[in-house]
């Protein structure tokens, strides 16, 4: 016996799958997309549909856009020449939206891991490297998380670029906004070692 | 300048409108979405295209359902002459999670309040007086919020209700696995007030 019906069901469980919903905070969606049926149902379902139909990753950067080479890569304004290397499409995103960045993306889809079974091969790093090539870039960017993987990662991918071009990789230190006592001792540690003149 | 494309940048959008969900953990459901496209991505369209033309009020109850009458009103199963009132569908989903209650509902849709202008006519409350009337109603729990508000709506009900059924309402007290630490004093005092004898 179920309170609404199959179809509302059906679609509460396929909420329930998005990640920060769970079941209860999915029926709650549900009820609030039926309440707003036509400001919001109907338009989400529509979205869906289309980007069911158009979502595609860009062929040069990795980026999930619309069209075959994302907006960024296709961009006038982007400067060419430097390029920003992240694990994922989420850290591309929270990139552009710090918006200090001006030139180009790699997106590794990942960081090395045996764990995984995930190579250099099946992370693209060829790819970077020919990319590094053709595109004449002078300096590539390691924004990786400071995690194991993400530092190995970024360890091996400078080797490969070795006298190919400059490699940096993101500052580590104390976050803006950040309290030393809530800091753990790795990020203190760093934060001291990259210390600057006042 | 978007990051991504403008169709993905509108269901992100709409996303984010959900309960429970802001603009960052909706770019993330995206994300996710787009890469479970044929797993998740394209049922949950057709779902929410689905629960779009055929989700309604049951003309009885009003709770929300994919028919005419909802499915616990039609059901031969149900008790005829208990009637559960809640405030709203939520409320009533979350008892039939209880699966206790075995009789029919009322959703009132909201409790009397002055600020939002909701009288008992807005309430349907007359509505609920002639059910009890016509279905040949013994007994209405009212399972209404302990609010203020829910309160003075389980008032007037009972106040209208008066010589024409038995009137209850559910239990206050300490709720399972609530500890005496944590919880407020308005629930220890009506917790010993209605104490039992063991």
């Amino acid at each position: 016996m179920n309170q609404s019906g199959k179809e509302i069901e059906n679609l509460i469980e396929l909420m329930a799958k998005l990640p920060g919903l769970g079941p209860r905070s999915a029926r709650r969606a549900v009820l609030y997309l039926i309440r707003k049926r036509a400001l919001v149902l109907t338009p989400m379902a529509d979205a869906l549909s289309l980007v069911a139909t158009t979502a595609r990753e860009c062929v040069t950067c990795g980026n999930v856009g619309t069209s075959e080479v994302c907006d960024i890569c296709s961009s006038e304004k982007r400067a060419i020449g430097q390029l920003c290397v992240v694990e994922d499409v989420a850290d591309l995103w929270a990139m552009e939206r710090a918006g200090t960045f001006k030139g180009r993306y790699h997106v590794l889809g990942g960081t090395l891991s045996a764990l995984d079974a995930m190579g250099p091969d099946e992370l693209g790093i060829p790819r970077l490297v020919a990319r590094v090539r053709d595109e004449s870039i002078s300096e590539v960017i390691l924004a990786l998380g400071a995690t194991v993987d993400g530092q190995t990662t970024a360890h091996y991918v400078s080797e490969e670029l070795e006298g190919r071009c400059r490699v940096t990789s993101l500052a580590q230190g104390v976050p803006i906004g950040g309290e030393l006592d809530y800091l753990d001792e790795g990020t203190i540690t760093a934060a001291l070692k990259a210390r600057k003149d006042l």
